[in-house]
């Protein structure tokens, strides 16, 4: 079995330190770890955001943990040169169509702004290659406007059937063995992508008549999954209202510290890492929380190299330890106040 | 002056009547009121959602005061059919390209889930008449998937130089005369029309050296602003991202129920709207909160017809009558317990 692990940038290399002490928990196994590089990092390095020997061990490999890819320069980089278009163009070429984001709101600690959400438990899947992701056409072009020719940035929207029809398989499956119950979110009321997505949705379900299916406009959605995260199960969207959602219900757990991520595509192989994103502005300091990171590789062990009972271990180890940390409310992908190292001190202490 | 007041769908008439006894309250000047049919309700008694002799009225009057347009049922219609269209038909007609949507937390009853925003004070500004909603090319045609021919459902996002500046002028002008700061969100690091609309957002503020502006992503964003809803002033958006914004943040005040909107233009009419919608789940039961359609009227009595004085007064009035409100966090924009014209009886009394 191989794994590729990338660090990548930001708060990235830090988190992945404390997965990959984790990993070796495990050692002695048939398990072979290589380390790329990928995103801003490896564009300061050699010129490239996806160099050609990251993209060769990825290939190779059986799964892919990453620690985080992108940061808050835009404005840097020539179009293609971004450090995100690495991790867009791994979701693509590895396959990975579908994100599932679980949002498990265990024992909270005292007095957490969320507390009410304690108990719930929603997965997220978002579909992850489709939409205004990769749609073409898209860039800029000169237009007119009344009294001058300007710049227009467009991108185009897109949705399948068969795409719709793949991710909502999996959204029905995966209900199935939980709640079942799905929530489809679109803005079907706006766009055309929307209302074949519904339609799709739809007569997928149709085959499971055992599972409950609820259509809802994401601006609403965003507000009744909130307000009421018990009454939902499984949360089915396209991949602009998967990223907002999922980073939005991220505050019920208190942190977006804590929450992992899995890439899955047709082919097996797979993608994990943590819903944050790089942070720039805490990188470097060793306070990001390494728990998603941690959670990510879980999620890994039991996808991707079916160590269930690894992953169960791993996984009960990082809920001691999240139930002993101080509120996680407030700082983005951080926790409040124990850093990243003592974190991962303390899971290994569980382990 | 001239009025047209568009009842609309759903819970539309209910919270329109409590609005206009409002307006009634200030009888003797020198207003027209019309009242015009548009969305479900005009389609069901004329074959049209948006019928001639409305359109007409609207361009005749002032300002147009909206209940809402809409309802759950996009399969019902042939596209162009759906109710929804008269909205948006509406807003571009009347060329209303910039959509304020105050976000105004004062003091909120005791225990209520989002109390740490109290004193908090976001206006939105979204842009209306752009992005995704009108968009082309957009529909549906046959692509070919792996195995078969299939449907495939597209938009398309534009924003032209033009139009930014526009709604980010807009934008700065409000924060000079507020505390100064703007947050602008869009999805740049995966967004062509993103980028374009960061860049235009920037080169116009470099005008406005007085004001402090930020850029941020959707998807943080959302996390950020409900997290810190103090930290934030304006915050300027695309008109999608602005849908699901002005949503969620209504989850800072108690409800939906509360906010009013604005929808102003280039050649001064403007639309005036709750932000909530049609809520047909609770449509005729008499729970519908009004306040957001008095709100509504409040801004229109300031902004289309000059009336300061009697604005302030509503406002005030509502006020009172919100601080004596029962908790109003859980349902969607309905007050928990008082019925439609027990409120519009309270802010009638206060006035
Ligand atoms: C970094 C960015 C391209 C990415 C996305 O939008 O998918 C991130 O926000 C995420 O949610 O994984
Ligand atoms: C009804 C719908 C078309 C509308 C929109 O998306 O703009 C509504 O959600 C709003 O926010 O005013």
């Amino acid at each position: 079995m191989r794994i590729t692990a990338i660090p990548g940038d930001g708060i990235g290399p830090e988190v992945m330190r404390e997965a990959l002490r984790v990993l070796s928990f495990f050692g002695g196994r048939e398990l072979k770890v290589d380390v790329a590089h990928a995103g801003r990092t490896a564009h300061d390095a050699s010129g490239h955001v996806l160099p050609e020997i990251t993209e060769r061990l990825v290939l190779d490999s059986d799964a892919v943990l990453l620690g985080a890819i992108g940061d808050n320069r835009p404005g840097d980089y020539e179009d293609g040169l971004r450090p995100e278009t690495a991790l867009l163009a791994l979701r693509k070429s590895m396959g990975c169509s579908i994100n599932l984001r679980p949002i498990l709101c265990t024992a909270q600690p005292l007095g957490s702004r969320y507390g009410y959400a304690a108990g719930s438990d929603i997965l997220i899947v978002r579909e992850l290659n489709g939409c205004a992701y990769y749609g073409r056409p898209r860039g800029t072009r000169l237009v007119h406007a009344p009294s001058a020719i300007v710049p227009e940035g467009f991108d185009t929207m897109r949705y399948s059937d068969a795409e719709v029809r793949r991710v909502a398989r999996f959204a029905l499956e995966a209900a199935r063995h939980r709640r079942g119950m799905v929530l489809s979110v679109d803005k079907a009321n706006v766009l055309s992508t929307s209302r074949l997505w519904r339609d799709s949705v739809a007569s997928t379900a149709c085959e499971y008549t055992d599972v409950h299916l609820e259509h809802c406009y994401v601006d609403s959605a965003s507000v009744e999954i909130m307000t009421r995260p018990h009454d939902y199960d499984v949360v089915l969207t396209g991949n602009l209202f998967g990223d907002i959602l999922s980073d939005q219900l991220s505050m019920l757990p208190g942190s977006l510290g804590m929450l992992p991520s899995a890439a899955v595509g047709h082919n097996g192989r797979g993608l994990y890492e943590p819903v944050h994103g790089s942070a720039p502005s805490i990188a470097g300091l060793g306070v990001a929380c390494p728990i998603a990171a941690i959670l990510s590789l879980a999620m890994l062990l039991r996808h991707a190299l079916g160590w269930h009972a690894e992953a169960a271990i791993v996984d009960a180890a990082v809920e001691r330890v999240a139930r002993a940390l101080p509120e996680q409310g407030v700082p983005y992908g951080k926790a409040s106040s124990a850093s990243t190292s003592e974190v991962g001190d303390a899971v290994m202490a569980e382990l």
